[in-house]
């Protein structure tokens, strides 16, 4: 009988069973045609692989993931994760939609549809997070309508809005996930729900969300799973007590493994999906329970019945391992076809502009000048007591502190106190609106930097120590529509420009992780303290995280739903 | 809080970790909302029912049956089975198929429409099953397309020709799965696979074939489960190897029981789904275990999110169930409304005709004479060596035997002979064809029986030990358009009238039970000696059943695939 492929003596993953089996594989039409004891006496192949002592395992799948988070398109991504053995994965455009509303969903899906990697998407369901901010897209009912009606679509991505869903039974939230109960009843919708326990977690749950990617502890896995929530493990879920606790129970089915947000450097020098599932092994997870926490039950949970298993029909996505533990991956098969292999080169193919020519102009700003770092106040001389953020490592979340600061000739002299500045311009061309907070902590203590990458509205967010700085670090982000660039004394230290919406770059990984790391080390040498600064700089801008953050509306009191005055009366 | 309803103590059911803890549940809107702690100081609820001490369950569900097999109506078959727990099952009318074509399942889905009990439907694939029989309808590929563009389909019903799948690639039953695969890859493809192992096995997976209810053995079962197959346990399958695999292995996820064909006076009398469930428990199987396999993993296979588990959001299908291991049902429960109480009488409703009238003319033949039962053969006189049926209790397979037979001016002298006559008359008007065939064995010693439940094609079949008393039955058949009828002596003892394309009756559960229990009997007396003689006359005619069969296209040797003479030359 004539096969494609026939890989000989291999260990090979069964998931049903969860276990490893030696056997020959024939590979027919891009799928796996037989497993078992049949070999060269049965199948004709033109290719064969002897395979003894590898193991054969599924193709990785990733249901939860930004791409925009790695600031690169997709076919990068692609690269960048198919060496890593990831073959499927369901990104949620969310900075994208937010940028662009729809179209930069469909132009991300666009982007998608030649990578070898497969990409199937989830739609954003929370663009914008608050009506607190000006984003450059909203996504409403009928776009969603639209986007499942036209693209290939897996799910509703994350409702980030748990507490709308609860409290605000007429607010948009609860007029989607109504929307979808009554027209798309089987859709699977994403949870963000964190911390929630008890009637408030089953309220979502009646409300059609069924998982949480949050961070995670026993005691809510516990109740997320007793009313079938699907539970998607983050590395920062990997406590001790969580693993633990998914090694010893029977709940092999309801929890994966996803990445979340990866940073290009660390996709580039630590990996992908892999780097979770060696962690997972190595904290005491066997082999098996963690491949099939990456491939069977991601699959299934996002109702993928062609594939994460090595079974007839099923398609031939799969790693040749040469060792379980440290989950050495030696080649990559995407339907029976060879994407990566140890011994040759890998190398990223060069690629032109995969977007609209509109999507590399988008930060629709005029050069700034020293006078939009001048907070004016109605008082004309004194002192005055001010709201601060204040940034800690360890967390995106900002505590508000109070101190007093000097007024001359109605201008608040920040720049001869401790703290810094933190401005924002909204950069879409809709209002024109800025806003400008004090923040201190563990944050850049000399010099500036300005990006465009700040959640979820990615205006322009610009923090720093001195006027100066401020104004260079903003017109070069300006100058090259987007982008992270940070300046000290006047030079620009570092910068990533960020050209296609404001976040994205098109330079190949090999470059852009470079860009961020060099980013990531300024930022520190510049006095950031964060275990993460650019995260902890994108984020001061997202008004869902707590406590104070700002956006184009001015201070927000996230806690409280609303905007304050950088004055305390 | 608002709710409908609030259930106080009862034990319930948790699929997810498939235990039982004592929790209150709220409903609403038909739906579980909340499982917990939380009692009447949250909710106020319109009815209360105090629980401690009843177990709460999901409503059963059967994924794998055809409502014909016990000769009643959709409307009936929802009374039988709300009583015992069963609340949604997936049908598969494979006989209204053959006597009607399309739109014989489109009418049963119509007649589904407004029972109680859910009812979606599986597609017959399989009608004809073969070629050497006339039907009075068959399912082509539009007709699919049309079924799964107009109605709620759930899956592709059991592909029977597996041997065609292996061997004819360009079959009709190929040409199907080819179909399917190209435009409706994720289609649930149901499967009939028995004894089929390795390579073999594997072929109908790789064509898109995904689960077996045939018998099984453990063997059998180990092979299917490792590609993916799911199993569906008939009552027959429930041998103690089988039930002690399911129990010790971590295989819960990969079967759950079915009835597939369960006749009028066992529905009545036994019950449907529960008599599996309580067997399983019967048979050392833990009630958690027994009960996941007939709520959770059915709608699991059938994709049926919406229930099978009591958990927010999800349908209040359930029952109140006093005792485990007896699994005896107080109350049961659909979306919410109450549909069966054990102190309150249980009463079907009446109803009017729930077909068009087309469907009550079907038996499309003239009266019958003695004629119809000679043997005409060319040789004059003297004696020929004729093929035999020969039955045997325990099965539906027959097996050939030669034995001679006297011929008198050209008549076969059948009557004088230890053998009865088995006669098929094609009843749609198609062609007139008939056919005649010696039988022997464990089945009627006297009198006479006719049927137009003969499967597939239900064509008239008549099998006799006189023509005098053929003749009375099948005229009776004629006379009222379909049924069974049974004689003895000129007289008739037993008359099952199915005036609805001959395979159904009309009449409520309790006279119908009653009509089929008296054919039975009366059989057994006649000399019929097979545990299921009704399962086994209808089954004479069925050409995919081993070894020597009859239709209107004459003799068929069923592992020949061929028409064979009467005569062995």
């Amino acid at each position: 009988m004539k096969v494609d492929m026939l890989i000989k003596e291999a260990m090979v993953f069964n998931s049903y069973f969860k276990q490893f089996t030696k056997a020959n594989v024939a590979v027919k039409d891009g799928k796996f045609f037989y497993i078992g004891a049949k070999g060269s006496e049965t199948f004709t192949a033109e290719k064969i692989i002897e395979a003894a002592g590898m193991y054969l395992v599924p193709g990785l799948i990733d249901i939860h993931l930004h791409i925009e988070s790695t600031m690169v398109t997709p076919a990068t991504f692609s690269y960048g994760l198919l060496k890593n053995g990831v073959t499927t994965i369901v990104p949620e455009p969310h900075e994208m939609a937010n940028v662009f509303g729809i179209a930069g969903v469909k132009e991300m899906i666009k982007a998608s549809k030649n990578c070898r990697l497969d990409m199937f998407y989830a739609i954003p369901s929370s663009v914008p997070a608050t009506s607190m901010e000006t984003t450059g897209g909203a996504i409403e009912i009928e776009d969603i309508e639209e986007l499942l009606q036209t693209e290939r679509i897996k799910c509703l991505g994350e409702i980030m809005n748990y507490y709308d869903v609860i409290s605000k039974p007429g607010g948009k939230t609860n007029k989607i996930l109504s929307y979808m109960s009554e027209n798309y009843p089987e859709l699977i919708i994403e949870g963000h729900v964190p911390k929630l326990l008890d009637l408030e977690l089953q309220s979502l749950a009646f409300a059609g969300v069924t998982s949480d990617h949050t961070h995670q502890t026993v005691a809510g896995m516990k109740e997320r799973i007793a009313i079938g929530m699907f539970l998607e493990i983050q590395e920062k879920s990997m406590t001790k007590e969580v693993i633990d606790y998914l090694i010893d129970q029977d709940v092999d089915e309801h929890f994966c493994f996803v990445t979340d947000d990866v940073m290009a450097d660390s996709l580039q020098n630590r990996g992908h999906l892999n780097v979770l599932l060696k962690k997972a092994i190595a904290m005491g997870m066997s082999p098996e329970k963690a491949i099939y926490a990456c491939t069977y039950t991601p699959a299934a949970r996002m109702r993928m019945y062609d594939r994460g298993v090595i079974a007839p029909g099923k398609l031939a996505d799969f790693l040749l391992v040469s060792e379980l533990e440290s989950f050495h991956i030696q080649e990559v098969y995407k339907e029976g076809t060879k994407v990566y292999d140890e011994t040759i080169p890998y190398v990223q193919e060069e690629s032109s502009q995969a977007f609209p020519s509109s999507f590399y102009e988008s930060v629709n700003l005029n050069k700034l000048d020293e006078d939009a770092f001048q907070v004016k106040l109605m008082k004309n001389d004194g002192k005055v007591k001010c709201r601060i953020m204040n940034v800690k490592n360890g967390s995106t979340f900002t505590e508000e502190k109070h101190d007093d600061l000097n007024i001359e000739a109605g201008m608040l002299q920040w720049e001869e106190s401790e703290y810094g500045l933190l401005a924002t311009f909204e950069r879409y061309g809709k209002n024109g609106n800025s806003a400008r907070g004090l923040i201190g902590g563990d944050v850049l203590k000399r010099g500036a930097v300005a990006t465009t990458y700040s959640h979820d509205n990615h205006n322009l967010l610009v923090l720093g120590q001195n006027k100066e700085d401020m104004v260079i670090a903003a017109n070069e982000v300006i100058k090259q529509q987007g982008g992270i660039c940070c300046v000290h004394n006047g030079e620009i230290l570092a910068n990533v420009p960020l050209p296609v919406g404001g976040i994205l770059s098109e330079e190949p990984l090999s470059i852009i992780s470079k860009q961020v790391e060099q980013l990531t080390a300024t930022l520190q040498a510049l006095g950031y303290e964060h275990y993460n600064a650019i995260m902890s700089l994108s984020t001061l801008s997202l008004p869902v995280s707590p406590a104070l953050k700002i956006t184009d509306h001015g201070l927000i009191d996230v806690n409280k739903g609303m905007v304050v005055p950088l004055v305390v009366k």
